[in-house]
């Protein structure tokens, strides 16, 4: 016999959807909710079907919206010339939390993969070629992972954007507060091949 | 302007109330959820809409039920002479996963806390007694954590308890697999304290 209940194993089963929830976290989330947190897991599961019901992706951007365009691409203050491309939502929060971007974003939502069939299309690659037309764009960065994966959609997108368009890349090198002796050859590799000068006064 | 729309915001900041997870796992959950599992998210607040309006306490022993009785009081083949009291349900199942124990339980839901305003009546002890008269209990456990909570709760429960009923407490030393350098010095004490003797053939 069971010794829990047949809902509430469908409970802890449907939990485990959640990233970093094994079955063991899942059963613990379960009993805590049901036994210490009815009145907010109750507002949890409401809010949860009110974002799944509300939330869509930007017309222009991708982003998360519940209007037709998201905050951002709504911002009258943000510099329409300057688009940032990056894989994912998260991905534009963290680059938006360091305050250093003031243009618009576009969001792949993940990658190409061909075994994954992800082309461009997935990608709404056909979209961003069309704000390239529509929109006054000067530079695009692109802000996709430095993965290999991240690497051919930087590749294919530096293709296919119009020449008259400066395409960047994020830099790479060595993580700021990391110890040389724990970064990979790869990044040590890059870290030296693209050296920066130092300002040196007494050179001038 | 904020980076995440208001209902998101909210979405987040209702996901925090899950044990263990903080304001950035609840956002990188929010994320995935609205971005990766949309069926599968409005299964699992369907779920636990349904787990919050069908499972309550079984009125016997206090733990999750969707009938009146738990299906482990609507056993008939667990023994009734026997109880185990336990803190929480978690406890409970903790135990029945061990599979030595075939009698009964109840689940205090709590320990007593002068401070929180938790007493006997909170944790269902009038309850408790009151099965102590009515069904033929032999032995009870005493199964609370080997806190001084815990160790106040069991006392003040070894006092209740009718005299007839043998009260037992489960047994304190080294856990399994556990290097005596890394236990605490009250473990340690208890376990020299209560040491049991090896079977020798020897001296027989």
């Amino acid at each position: 016999m069971d010794i829990l209940s047949p809902s509430l194993q469908k409970l802890i089963q449907k939990l485990t959807i959640l990233p970093g929830v094994g079955p063991k976290s899942a059963q613990r989330m379960a009993i805590y909710l049901l036994q210490k947190k009815k009145l907010a897991s109750l507002e949890l599961a409401e809010q949860l079907q009110y974002c799944l019901e509300n939330i869509h992706a930007c017309a222009q951007c991708r982003n998360f919206a519940e209007a037709e365009l998201c905050q951002l691409c709504q911002d009258p203050k943000r510099d329409s010339s300057i688009w940032c491309i990056v894989e994912s939502i998260a991905d534009l929060i963290s680059i938006e939390q360091t305050g250093v971007f003031q243009g618009r974003y576009f969001v792949l939502m993940g990658h190409l993969s061909p075994i994954e069939r992800i082309g461009p299309e997935e990608l709404g690659i056909p979209l961003l070629l069309q704000h390239c037309q529509n929109h006054p764009i000067k530079e695009i960065i692109l802000a996709t992972n430095a993965t290999i994966e991240g690497q051919v959609t930087a590749n294919y997108l530096t293709e296919q954007i119009p020449k008259g368009i400066k395409v960047t890349r994020l830099a790479s090198g060595v993580p700021i507060g990391a110890e040389l002796e724990y970064l990979n050859d790869n990044t040590l590799f890059q870290a030296i091949s693209q050296r920066t000068e130092m300002d040196n006064c007494s050179q001038s």
